[in-house]
């Protein structure tokens, strides 16, 4: 007899986190070894009250839809969970005859996959528990990047790159663009690749990974308005001190979130007060992650991919392991997949690495940009200026 | 012998400028009456500077490259004109042999267009002077609507829609999303042709045109939370209280220029402190007027349109005028051009009227969902939910 199998999501969405959820449902359809298709509605939340989606017998058509579709088609949670939710859980798998167990997320996600994992081990169960990655900030450790993570990337260069277009034929002295991650700067660093010859590229970037100075930040800015008439700025929203301390300070606190005031509109206020020059700031937040039209096509593939590649584990009896992605040695780009230990990748946050970051530490190097390349496609159109 | 023609562009851009500035060159480019084709760099400032770019032989295929190009291939300026600028402008157009001036703005270079012509024909000189209708915020009076709306209003409504299903599947509760339009509501209401069906459009729209209360707005937020898990709502920039204040102080005064804080993070704030719930704010800003990737089709092609009709209007000899669009009889969408009196639009600002917004001044009206929908075109794509 076939068993079941459920896939669930945890997090923040991604442009593509559906792309793997067509990936998981279109691979598992065909296979005679799985039965029923369940998803867990709304995260695993969604599984502790037994409020399953069943898309066992779902038309290809629709399926079709989810390559373009944001969000998440399932919803999602970040729902905290207790030691006892994980036995509870364990009770309806086994009730439900599902055997296999797919979780598609980031850090916080792969951390309930590992602890269902062990807690089905402890107990001596047969299930089998597997991790999609998913992350639009890219903080995945192991895997060279994660899907999610193209598609933001292709957001806010070719956003950028227009912006820089607009603000070169009136200037306004100073944009200031906060971009998402709020502790790895990966997608602010990928606003470098808006423009290979640095035209209608940002002029400075602000990386969390870099302590973030105002005083040198006015420096920066004085100092390229000295030879341009309007820069952009592009910053990481989370941008904090030497002593690690947030730079916009946080504003409110609700039950266990923390809220910070908006860190484009700070540095373009500070820019106006001290300065004296023209500064606006755009956030365009979210929007970089819903957007389709933006999609990175690489990221798409590639979260189908490992979206096929989870079902395919779990059927050949691996447990408690992430897919990753590793590059293919040679030349030209091309990616092949690993099943990690998940205990290597729960919790841990992946920063931009040094190599990544300039030497001024407001830009990035010439290795980031050809790591990022691939990842992200062709970015936004060719240009005519008759200035 | 030939007369010699200048383009001069003025304000923000749009998305589509640079299609009028393509109508323009193409056209003139093919008509014997047309000598040396012009562009002021930089606006008026640059035509004050005899700072000319010769466009004459410029090839097809950098032209071509235009209709894909953000911000203003020729720059544009908002440089505040005297009196004596009038006069020495004529003195550097007769000195170039230029008889023809077509100016490409909003409100503030009509103004500009219409006094320059108003001099011309004090001191008798035989000049022609033509408007060209832009700007995204679409408060030009007379026109039906203004080339850069359609593709500014696609932008938002496009955003919106992917917007709205992602916070569906990851309950965001309140996210406030910011748009272009300090005084005008036009952007702001393009937002709700994100889905006809209601699904992933705004829940709240706030209009400039509407006197604003926090007390009312939280009330409506409080009231669509009791259905909905999580909202989105759309505010304009520039929204004031009843006495006409704006609901977010400007804090600072740099020159003629007046700096507000940004009003979605201000409602995102009051929403978390007021009623507990979590919220953030969203600001694409100047994103939305730079995207080339949404460009509605059918206003570049009235972009196109209107600069080829300001071009033909100086070379029979119209002066004084703008290129205005009207709809066609029917119930095709259509439109033709008429030269309107300069007059009739320098320095009017056209609001939202009455029948488009909702007797609950919270959101717009069918009528204006139908007038709106044939100038932006495809919003989105098809999608998929599960839940």
């Amino acid at each position: 007899m076939a068993d079941n199998l459920i896939v669930i999501h945890g997090g923040g969405p991604t442009a593509v986190i559906n792309s793997s959820l067509y990936g998981v449902l279109t691979f598992a359809k065909k296979d005679e070894r799985v039965g029923k298709i369940y998803a867990a509605k709304n995260g695993t939340g969604g599984l502790l009250k037994e409020d399953f989606i069943d898309l066992t017998d779902v038309s290809d058509e629709r399926l079709e839809l989810l390559k373009q579709t944001p969000g998440t088609a399932i919803g999602t949670s970040r729902d905290p969970l207790e030691k006892e939710d994980y036995e509870k859980m364990i009770d309806i798998l086994l009730k439900h005859g599902i055997k296999y167990v797919l979780f598609n997320g980031g850090n916080g996600t792969m951390d309930t996959c590992g602890k269902l994992c062990e807690a089905c081990k402890k107990l001596g169960k047969d299930i089998y528990v597997m991790g999609i990655p998913k992350t639009m900030d890219n903080d995945l450790a192991i895997t060279d990047h994660s899907p999610g993570f193209g598609s933001a990337a292709r957001y806010i260069a070719t956003s950028v790159r227009e912006l820089c277009f607009d603000v070169e034929s009136l200037p306004i002295h100073v944009v200031v663009v906060e971009a998402s991650g709020r502790n790895a700067g990966w997608i602010t660093a990928a606003s470098a690749l808006a423009d290979k010859e640095g035209r209608y590229a940002p002029d400075l970037i602000y990386l969390p990974e870099v302590p973030f100075s105002e005083e040198r930040f006015l420096e920066d800015v004085r100092e390229k308005l000295k030879t341009k008439k309007g820069i952009v700025v592009v910053v990481s929203e989370g941008l904090s001190d030497k002593e690690g301390k947030p730079i916009v300070k946080p504003i409110f606190q609700v039950g266990r979130a923390t809220y910070f005031g908006d860190i484009s509109s700070h540095l373009a206020n500070l820019v106006i007060k001290e300065l004296g020059y023209k500064a606006r700031g755009e956030k365009p937040g979210l929007l970089g992650r819903a957007s389709i039209t933006l999609q990175s096509e690489i990221d798409v593939e590639e979260a189908i991919l490992v979206g096929i590649e989870a079902v395919k584990a779990v059927l050949n009896g691996e447990n408690g392991k992430m897919i990753a992605l590793s590059r293919n040695e040679g030349n030209e780009y091309g990616v092949h997949t690993t099943a990690v230990d998940i205990k290597d990748v729960m919790m841990f946050e992946k920063k931009l690495p040094e190599n990544f970051i300039n030497e001024s530490k407001n830009g990035v190097t010439e290795d980031f940009i050809k790591w990022c390349e691939p990842l992200v496609g062709k970015i936004g159109n060719e240009m005519v200026s008759f200035k």
